[in-house]
């Protein structure tokens, strides 16, 4: 029953995030054993004013 | 100290929302044992652009 | 598709757990009009010394 | 590697996410001993309508 | 800068887990254009009787 | 109402734990004014072998 969940900075678009979610269903499936329909794949875009690298904003570098 | 997290597509309303913030608190208080006080509850509405269910992202079904 | 998680401190006997997971599927369902087949519940204990509300571990308090 | 979420209602400034951002990443590394190319930081903001405390919407109070 | 998370159920190997991590990680920077040293992959695994699907913890199923 | 949840490689003792919650709850107040009753901080540890890096597990590094 696998719950995946990826953070990202905006700008992917939905093409990318739609082969993110076939292949990373695909994947797992295979490698963890477990059926497609158990498998939820979650995006969240992260504002680059809302993410810090290494104590930075990512919108300051 | 629980904390309560709802992630749904969009669509509902504050009054729902508002039901739910409502019943959860008072059903964990309830069953667990804790005072209001102690609870947050926090929703995310997840678009269906952002969402994957068996590999397929809910605005493609 | 609703994904509930519930962080709490630990102590809560399995039998609390089931009827939490119970009763809010069904009150999500209703509410929210979505299926139990549509629900997910996740359980998370937090140790007290891995948990501080103002400033303070609560295995402090 | 430490990984820190910061959920928080909005009108926080870029100004105070920076200041927060530079902080905490300073002191965890002070305190835990690592490097701050091993932080990140990633601010969440929860409108008031989303977030409900003891059983009340936020935006309720 | 992904972070990816992935919930799933206890007993999957650590053969498993690194062959997801490698396989997701190459993958997402192939179709959504990063670098291997910007993806962080985090497994965190639920206990049957801390996950419910349906309003019922899969122990019981 | 700021939740922080600090996601760390296991080993970091009580005392780490208890300063870096005492030291962000005080910061987070000063900066983005609130009151220490306001802020949770909660830890979670990830061991080395459920945390990847650049495609590869902390463990195997």
């Amino acid at each position: 029953m696998p719950i995946i969940r990826i953070e990202l900075l905006p700008g992917r678009t939905v093409e990318q995030k739609r082969e993110v979610a076939e292949v990373f269903t695909a994947e797992i499936c295979r490698i963890a054993r477990c059926t497609p329909e158990d498998v939820n794949v979650v995006f969240t875009d992260i504002d680059k004013s809302d993410w810090a690298f290494a104590g930075k904003l990512m919108s300051d570098s």
